[in-house]
């Protein structure tokens, strides 16, 4: 896993991924008492960053194995991403998807052509064993959500991006807020500007009682979250990181900056508010960090990811409402 | 007024308006019926195309005259443009606008440190009286909404940009819809698609009642409106187009389209849900138009604009539950 994997995928990538803007605004900066740049992945794609490894998982994949299909486990980003990029590549995709993800994250993988397999989160059914005998009986590949060369390689694009915009901004040092699960996104960024602009970190951003990245930086060692991985900002909880993404972020990424849900909703209201961006709960994480968490970010600068913008409508209003 | 105008005012803004980015979406290729390109001004500074007008505007002013300050009326977006253009310069900015306005429009106004003054508009207040009052006293110079060369000059970068980025999309012609109100991002663009894209048209788009410039351009001469200039979508009401926007658009734009309240509403859902953006009423027209007034629309591709995100949390709420 290096620097070349991800400067391929970017290559792949070309004319199929969207380059996002770098957005900021006077009033976010005035509340953040820095320059915040928002690199916004809810305008990728599929409306998270997850369309870029899809893309390049599927697309570094030998065309005569790809052609019997791709499968993949998520509870929505990474399976709307996967969906649209196997259509793209006229392959079919099965998607297991938890029976409790937000509704518009299981329509819009239907509509994207993938066939979806719910399972019940709580009923103790064996996700894996659906997936391992899909994949037998129908010769399909897995798409990891993060755990994969290719898949961290397609998220790291969105660094080698950040890296060219902000240096366009003048800006060269800077910490780097990611919205973070299993650490696709936040190792392949990492890589990314180690290559690319070596004066910026990443740093994982995850939701009170889902830090397992965070602790784990802490301790040198994966740690797990205990009990069931539900939440509201449903995108990036993870049980633990990944073997492929922990080693990476352990090397290369800063200190980590737990957010509550509440900020992570005001952040949402910030997003609307002042960026017309719709962010969902863990996609707008990385902002929260930046408005509500300066003490612990360093520098005059800091830009902060919006990895995604998958947010049910009823929930959205919800958030509006409680400002 | 000519295309050399535009090209110096993207001259001037060169590092200060935002190129926004060209998006498009399969599920709203899939409901209009050909494939629709966005282009969304709702990410420009102040969350509308104004900004670009009102920078044009106050950076060709002679430095002297300049220094003196500036005042505009406007009922929010085009204020918002004219405060931060003008913060930006260093110089003070007088905002006359109606007590009724959006609250977050009026809020975004002071914040960018203008000076802003209410008028009760139902009251029958004159509030041409009161500019004209205040520019003599302080010797503020005027920059209008719409019929200013210069605000022409600097809306019209848009077309610039829109020639370009759907160039190499491929995309040579098409119908561009732009939401619609004095004309001056209408006219503007039409003369720099003319001159850089002339297989593309700009066609206005405006709400129900509230079809002045449509009415022109089919007559051949300018029509009013009667009754209040109040409505939904605010953005965009004006009574008549102007001096300057309405000989350019009556010999450049196509046919105009008229789109109903309840289909701005359900195209702000739609970019809500579909391309994670926030668009205003008003901002939301021309996608409207594209979504559901496909019959009048020529070809296999279409460009839509969405002029504006400038909408409070509570009517934004409210248009999401009417799903």
């Amino acid at each position: 896993m290096n620097l070349n994997m991800i400067e391929a995928a970017a290559e792949r990538l070309q004319g199929h991924g969207r380059v996002t803007p770098l957005l900021s605004s006077p009033f976010i900066d005035e509340i953040a008492g820095r320059r915040v740049f928002i690199k916004p992945e809810c305008l990728q794609h599929t409306g998270s960053f997850k369309y870029r490894g899809a893309w390049s998982a599927i697309s570094a994949l030998d065309p005569d194995i790809r052609a019997k299909g791709v499968i993949a486990f998520s509870s929505g980003n990474h399976a709307q991403g996967v969906a649209l990029a196997a259509r793209q590549h006229g392959v079919p995709a099965v998607i297991i998807m938890p029976e409790d993800a937000p509704r518009l994250k299981i329509d819009n993988t239907r509509a994207l052509g993938a066939e979806v397999v719910l399972y019940d989160r709580a009923g103790g059914v064996d996700r894996d064993e659906i997936g391992a005998r899909l994949s037998a009986e129908r010769g399909l590949s897995l798409i990891k959500p993060f755990d994969n060369e290719f898949v961290i390689a397609g998220q790291g694009t969105t660094g080698l991006e950040i890296a060219a915009q902000a240096k366009a901004e003048g800006v060269e040092a800077a910490d780097v807020l990611v919205c973070c699960g299993g650490g696709g996104l936040t190792s392949g960024i990492a890589l990314a500007l180690e290559g690319h602009a070596p004066s910026m970190r990443a740093r994982p951003i995850e939701p009170e009682g889902f830090d397992d990245v965070i602790r784990s930086i802490a301790s040198g060692q994966i740690e797990e979250i205990t009990g069931p991985a539900i939440g509201l900002c449903d995108a990036i909880i993870t049980k633990s990181p990944g073997q492929l993404t922990f080693p990476i972020m352990k090397r290369l990424c800063g200190p980590g900056i737990v957010v509550t849900n509440a900020e992570a909703k005001a952040a949402m209201r910030i997003a609307f508010e002042r960026l017309k961006l719709v962010a969902e709960p863990g996609g707008a994480v990385a902002l929260a960090a930046a408005l509500y968490h300066g003490d612990q970010i360093e520098g005059d600068n800091v830009i902060a990811l919006i990895s995604g913008g998958n947010v049910d409508a009823d929930l959205f209003a919800q958030v509006l409402g409680e400002s």
